[in-house]
């Protein structure tokens, strides 16, 4: 068996099946697609890409079908889905996701239609494998599927591990090596053995430091925000169709804004981005602006950046979604009984209510513009005592 | 400036005066007391000791104090105080704390008596400082004892990680580089700069998560639970007056248990533990049993091995302290006010609740004998359906 | 001061100035330069880039100037100079460097002329520093010099430990906290102090390991010389100038190759590599085949694949330069007298011999134009015995 | 599969045979025996045990043998001898072997008989296991011998990384994923596969690093030599028989001495430790001199007593062995064919020159005394120009 080495892992065993889908291009563009985007413009370090997380993917899918005692045809299918996983992220990710999806109704997911001709069916289908079943288990169907996309998929145990030993974090430290020996099938339905709960509720916790500290950093918001906006302008203007979009790399995205959207594209290039106008929490945004969606937003900014007299393009109103936790509907065995996590540990509530906290609506502009920016969305937006860009 | 190496903290550079402290028996007697005791009984591989703890807490304190910008007779007092700051602990550290406390009184951060005539508080004299002084700020008195014994102080950042390395858990991971950059003084208070919420939360999180896996682990508290009453023993019988005890280290108490209180001191020297008989939620133990002093409980246990036909120092009966969260009054600077984290964090309360339900009463005694003594145990402390040892 | 959270140095303080320079394009463009260029097709996790690495030399530079006690405007002049002393990579750093010498007569380090104009020599004057002084020291001019560019720099220090961590290979493991406390100065000569011989040969060891295990692992140096052959004719082709091409950043060179070099260009990016005809000792090797420069070596590719009747693109000659030890020149006190590493230590030349012995001329091609290379290299280069490409 | 969390290897899975060897006294025993003993008086982290050590060694054989797929019953006493490979040693491990040795003839890989009537060996039995065949393999014999205690053996691999680990020191780093990976049987002989010189070359250089920095650190070395002394002692006084010697733990030998020693023995538990009078290179002491075996260096130190004026137990000569180099002796597949490492690498010869650089001849005396007993020892052992104690 050959074996790569991986900084996370060690070294990561490679069956035949993984070794030929690993050589196919689908898998090796993934070489040139950064797992966390833009947090590298606030964490130097973090410049893994979603290859090497594939690979972690497998590695610990397959160490989790070992334990579970699953083996032949079904494990072969699960370990192909999980270095499959990724393969349909569009460029820079998951700020590319939604810019995706707005226009293919596509998520990154279903990867179904992805491989109609491609070199990885091909040797899916060489190995006796069946590329619909693949995609299922990308999609999380099925008592298998939950093992790669689930409340306890190996894909969230090695994006925390590895997000942490990158960006030098200390807390997406999880115990990966436990989980993966705790897992269970109940009924159907994957769960951590008794004993358990507070495991469940590390990776919960884990996710909550790692969402304040990293995945939601304001910087790496700010150039998110403005690499969505110049991927629409580079779409709207016809520059590239959807579908080659999608199928590009980083650095095919990179040159073709600087080339397309020279303004944004050079910007996001030389991290010369766009500050805080308005930084505001939850309780003082009216409860339709925290319903906006992305066409709403785009045109909020517009309205404002008409009032505050600067260019639309110097406006980027940022609305996140309000916070999932999908880490706490984990099943863990409890006295006996299979129970949701939400429902055996009273962290579950607090944690929702700092997620709540930590929410900020953003409205970003040059430098120059942030003060009349600020005032023009305070009074567009209807914001209740608007806070500058340094609040907590 | 001569440097240490340390397995956490990598070089640590010693003044003058921690260089003489050092070579102090005081000093070095710690080499021979290990900071977790009897969790190594779980976790084979956390011998550290608090001798190589007080070398990383004298490190984070003069990096903190650095960073605050507090240098000179002040900064010398403090960096002597994280130093010494565990040389009143006995063997064993916690597990005989309040074996001693029962019988002089003293706490283990009481350390100004022990100084006397002491060739650490000849080191102290010679190189200007004022033992006193020292044993104040050990005590967390005035502003500068916060930074060594306070809900912020160093003791605690450097057990956390230090624990965490030892042990292989991956959860006491806090960012101690952030902690002391971010530390400040506000009306005399030691405080966490505006945008650290989550830096405190995360200290709460370590905690709490190496609770219920590490220090609160089943097997390290039966071991502590025999420790002490063997410890209680020794000292009945006379054979080591309370003054000697506090002054031995690991060895000395482990050998003058072996001759002394041979049928628990050869069972904890090779790990030859009692079993839970009674491992039982707070819910269903009456309150007065929680409240219940050592005294009551070995009281109790007596009565449970007369009801049970087993010898008395076949059982112990473990009652933890209610569940104390220092770190929830933390003080963080949040829009622009000095705030307990307690307030200014939605998460707290979820953590109280979820200590509250991890709390365990504890009835051990030699595996033969367990299903006995849990009926008799249930009986005697009037427990609402007894719970088996291999509960969550 | 401002701190960057760094994978490797954990926080890195900068000071104005270097706030200041980071925030240049000429500093950000090192965000797009990766440390390992073609590195990562062997070790997938190593995306480490010059920008990281060289915020890790600055903090080096800045821990050993305190150390030696350097202080007020010379350290600024190093600490400036560490922070840019790779501003003049070209694309994938060391696999151009030659394309760029060959052109401009220009190596990496000569950055004088590259700070005109820039913002970057803005920042510096600004700030009071002489840029012609900067790069002097980043030229290794100096007794300052030799801390950035000299057997003993810290940048060798931080690419060793960066490179270990960021492969996963865990032989470029040194003792930089050892190093950067042990630097003296004697005479103007940076020196270690005494005591240590073995620290100096830690160095020399570790850089011999990941010579072998990762700087010239085969795929590397395969990927390698096709992408200098792909620069070659990029350049040749007039598409892009050297002026522009040495500006580039790593998306810029992989786009504008696979638009004008294709077929090397798509090889490089989805990894499809040539693999080896060829992969012989040094002592089968004629001497003059040894010596020989690009040129000549291009000219024997294209002889050799007339001889084999394949395209001329479809051969590749790849000619190590021997072994150079710069750190064997390291100056260690031995019996209080300075002393090269090389007359002190036994190893250096054992170190040297083992060199030689890994020593390998590489021709590559096409996986099915091999064999013909093969036969066709041994008799163009004379080569004795030819090897096949799985030797040792 | 029950699994023990260990700081270096992550979790360590049991088998039945396992868990009940671990639970046996001989075992337990050597978690009170320290992997480094006098080490940490250099480097206080590194407590760690044989205890976890010798798991360890077992996680690192079953790893081995699973690449090497052997199974069944030659498995699983490869596994049970790889646990109890260290129950042979006597207190304080190395520092002890040669006092035991001197009076029992065994050395610590001699298990047989002390297997007989033990917990231990009934559990070998019960399991269906041969605690001869057990106690060949600890021995080193026969081909599955060489994985347990060879010049490729699993001990080697574990102490090397956790002695780093523990030590904090990064010169023990080898990679034991790609060495328990790459060996291979040929013709009975353990060997690396192809491709694997410089493997093996790290191991080496691993040692060397290790030994110079670490495991040879002069202040180990004193503190080695007066617990030496301490033991002869206390055996020599009849305190203590060689067979309870032996059985000792590290606490037990640490009272012992304190009790029946206790000039030495106060001196080794406060680390008051005796200094360096001669710290001789090779070249300069006489050929006899090098050869003494500890009888004849003990007379010597009497004799330098007497003519320095001094209590024959205030001077010690310590004679190290020339250095041998196991390692020297691996096997490696090159160009097809098997061969010695010391055939394969320039290195060797290298690092044997270096080894020899470093050995020294030391002599120590209490801190007042080293003047006079420097003097003395030149004259009594015929030293040519005497070097102080702080040379290289």
């Amino acid at each position: 068996m050959n074996a790569i080495k991986d900084s996370v892992h060690d070294y990561i065993g490679l069956d035949a099946l993984a070794e030929d889908l690993v050589d196919a291009p689908e898998m090796q563009r993934l070489r040139h697609v950064k797992q966390l985007s833009t947090v590298r413009l606030v964490y130097p370090s973090a410049n893994h890409t979603r290859f090497e997380h594939s690979l972690g993917v497998y590695h610990l899918a397959a160490r989790a079908l070992d334990h579970l005692e699953i083996d032949g045809d079904r494990a072969r299918h699960v370990r192909a889905a999980a270095l499959l996983h990724d393969i349909g992220h569009g460029p820079y990710g998951h700020q590319t996701e939604e810019v995706i999806r707005r226009r293919t109704g596509a998520h990154h997911d279903e990867i179904g239609h992805l491989l109609d001709g491609t070199e990885v069916a091909a040797a899916l289908v060489a190995h006796g494998l069946d590329p619909d079943r693949v995609a299922a288990i990308v999609r999380g169907e099925g008592e298998l599927g939950q093992l790669v996309s689930g409340e306890l998929d190996v894909d969230r145990m090695d994006y925390l591990v590895r997000d942490a030993h990158h960006t030098g974090v200390p807390y997406g430290t999880i115990d990966t090596g436990r989980l993966v020996r705790e897992l269970r099938y109940r009924d159907g339905e994957l769960v951590l053995a008794a004993g358990n709960v507070q495991t469940a509720e590390s990776l919960l916790l884990a996710r909550a430091l790692m969402n304040g500290t990293v995945y939601r950093h304001h910087v790496s918001r700010i150039a998110g925000a403005m690499l969505e906006r110049a991927s629409e302008r580079l779409l709207d203007a016809g520059a590239v169709g959807v579908d080659e979009f999608r199928r590009m790399a980083d650095h095919d995205l990179l040159v073709a804004l600087r080339d397309h959207v020279p303004d944004l594209g050079r910007r996001i290039e030389r991290r010369d981005l766009y500050k805080r106008a308005v930084w505001q929490p939850l309780a003082g945004v009216p409860a339709d602006v925290v319903e906006m969606d992305y066409e709403a937003a785009r045109a909020a900014a517009a309205e404002i950046a008409d009032a505050a007299g600067v260019d639309p393009d110097d406006v980027l109103v940022d609305v996140p979604a309000r916070p999932r936790f999908t880490e706490s509907r984990t099943r863990v065995v409890v006295d006996g009984a299979v129970r949701r996590l939400e429902e055996a540990s009273e962290l579950v509530t607090g944690l929702r209510a700092a997620e709540r906290t930590q929410w900020r609506l953003g409205v970003y502009a040059p430098a120059a513009a942030t003060d009349n920016v600020r005032d023009a969305a305070t009074e567009v937006l209807g914001l209740a005592e608007t806070r500058s860009g340094t609040g907590e």
